[in-house]
């Protein structure tokens, strides 16, 4: 992709702070060198970095969640996905949350690509899984998580991202892959 | 999708407050009332809402742009995108945002669908659109604004898509779109 130098493209920090230490999310200001030399400010979200799985429930359904994403207002359709724990790895996470969440674990774990999630003010990075032969058992949620699993089938899912009912970004990247292992395009490597 | 009462996910505001009033982004918190009665924090990044654009260059090619994006610390290719400013209308949004960032306008625009970016922790909603008959102009960018543009062959975009080369969500996204309404499944209306 390097089809000039990057360094015509670079910013690099030359002082930052923490505006706010949040609960969950760091605020940070931080000057930057542009390329030019001149200086610019920075404001950005501290993240420790996400996974979201896509569950396969046999060849036709898919496995979402219904949960109300108090920034936006509204109850979101949407992929299971949460928080890496310090030093935790993606697929641990993973599994982890799908447990904890919907209560299903997968016997096949796949793991796919990764997204950026909101580059202009986000460290986030997100790491996609693919989850196949499920078994259902009892979530274990947070005490302030309130949600609910949702299963459709993969043609009315794939309708919904196109109508405007599933609007999460990261379930939309989630459509991408899922639409291509559907028809062949992309593999995936399933663990055993 | 209401397939229970969607007051048994909802949270309602007790209090607020702004944290940080960045140049381009506020910091709040609010208290909220979770569905049990209980309260909880809210932390998130208000946001003024944005657009994105895929420029199709003939059947097979699309414009993309390079830019350095320093809360993920690298270059990033993705779709021409930007803030809406007050009161703007998304439409004319998206046809400033690709004269300024790359130069070119469009003879025909088509408004595809929308993404909720970061639902965790951000009000952003990004609108995507599809623009054809593109003719090449000056750019006029911001003084803070380094990036280049990139025209991609579709087919290694998509390729792109799935090796890692590209990972912003928002392109990911239009992405899903892209595939789609060259394939014919999904239609979007050109205007005149």
């Amino acid at each position: 992709m390097n089809s000039t130098d990057d360094a015509t493209l670079m910013e690099t920090c030359i002082t930052g702070q923490t505006l706010v230490e949040g609960n969950f999310l760091t605020f940070r200001r931080d000057q930057v060198r542009l390329p030019d030399g001149a200086s610019a400010s920075r404001d950005y979200v501290v993240h420790p970095g996400a996974v979201v799985i896509v569950p396969l429930l046999g060849e036709r359904r898919v496995l979402l969640e219904r949960q109300y994403r108090y920034p936006v207002g509204r109850v979101m359709t949407e992929f299971p996905a949460g928080k890496l724990d310090p030093g935790e790895d993606p697929l641990a996470c993973a599994q982890r949350e799908l447990r904890e969440e919907t209560g299903y674990t997968a016997a096949q774990w796949a793991h796919a690509g990764a997204m950026h999630l909101a580059i202009a003010y986000s460290t986030e990075i997100i790491h996609i899984f693919f989850a196949r032969h499920l078994r259902p058992g009892n979530p274990a949620r947070d005490k302030d998580e309130f949600l609910e699993t949702h299963v459709m089938d993969v043609g009315d899912f794939f309708a919904a991202c196109r109508d405007g009912r599933i609007t999460d970004a990261k379930t939309l990247t989630c459509a991408l892959w899922l639409q291509n292992v559907c028809s062949g395009s992309w593999e995936v490597a399933f663990t055993k």
